[in-house]
């Protein structure tokens, strides 16, 4: 049974599941949506999810969205190599630096990326600048976590770290846009500041599949 | 092994993690702490959460922040009553359920919560009607999901519904507040607006051990 998977290039959600697949080895048909085109927002699309957002996973009868419950459904179906851990401790573990990520880091990280992306260093200066303060307090609490491990949940690649690492790296590009060096928002020595999560990061950048799920249009 | 639970009365997060000990029959040794005191900020509290808030669970070297981190702990040594489905749809559904409630519904639900406790009804009132009108549309949603099933994710309590019912409960008792009246949010009249909600409430109310994890210092 073929899996379906509904994508925008450059959404951090779509890619923690495009990553998860790879990680898997699990093949899958492509839906990449052109969102300037509203093709996340169709009839048909609305009919998988209402709120008209990516990711989207259709395995034969089942529709699943959110990012999370996706990779959750494709460690059920596709158990090896495990992204979710093997004892009680471990998965407990995995989805205690989910929330942290989810529930402490991803909205100060979104508050400096997204007004970025949409070409609002100017307008948006003073909110962005409050938010990237923000950022630097979550980036030394990830320091912490990869103090004495090489992922973030562990000595192996989890769930954990397929679901931050999309967020950073949209982040750091939207930090190294060139309208965004005024607003000086201290992250143009990021390998030394956070040298932990810098490693962290090449080591996630040398995952197998990582290039086949990096965002196509990001290349460009 | 025992469990120790640490918690606040009043902390949704922490009531999520009281109900679901209570449905599954776990016991555990209760620390309740006072935030008035400082108690969630102490340094042994600290050494066990960094960012010091409840709820935390103990168990034997086992310790876990984070509420959701928490029930899949419980779910894993205390299977049953599964809380997080029997099938790889299930699980899939219930935490696509929890993600919805948690990145859509917590934040305008909390931005209309939180500054009613603090008092602050007339200068944060703006910002206050904003959220509400948000919550309405997520109060809407809700709606859609419990047309066909009685709780969130089907017709067996879930997680999701544990992770949920604190979040609304603590917002009805806000909106209810004297000072809350001025500002006109359209919630007077909840039952009859949000008819499947407020049946749902009541069948979560009915649950064995909801009187048990109920807030003590809400019915002082």
């Amino acid at each position: 049974m073929a899996y379906d998977l509904y994508w925008i290039s450059g959404s951090p959600h779509a890619w923690r599941v495009m990553l998860a697949m790879e990680i898997k080895g699990q093949e899958y048909v492509s839906h990449r949506l052109d969102p300037s085109k509203g093709e996340h927002k169709t009839p048909e699309f609305l009919a998988m999810n209402p709120r008209g957002k990516v990711p989207v996973l259709k395995h034969g009868d089942t529709v699943i969205y959110e990012s999370t419950a996706i990779l959750v459904y494709l460690e059920s179906t596709h158990p090896t190599p495990a992204l979710f851990g093997a004892s009680a401790q471990e998965t407990a573990h995995i989805w205690q630096r989910i929330a942290e990520l989810e529930n402490y880091a991803r909205e100060p990280l979104y508050g400096v990326t997204r007004p970025l992306y949409r070409g609002l260093a100017n307008e948006h200066a003073d909110a962005i600048k409050l938010c990237a303060q923000d950022s630097h307090i979550e980036f030394l609490q990830v320091e912490d976590m990869l103090s004495g491990s090489d992922y973030l949940a562990g000595n192996a690649v989890s769930a954990a770290d397929v679901v931050y690492m999309p967020v950073v790296q949209g982040f750091l590009r939207a930090v190294n846009r060139e309208d965004a060096a005024s607003l000086e928002l201290g992250f143009q020595n990021f390998d030394a500041l956070y040298p932990k999560t810098a490693a962290w990061l090449e080591r996630m950048e040398a995952l197998p599949g990582y290039e086949k799920a990096y965002p196509p249009h990001w290349r460009e």
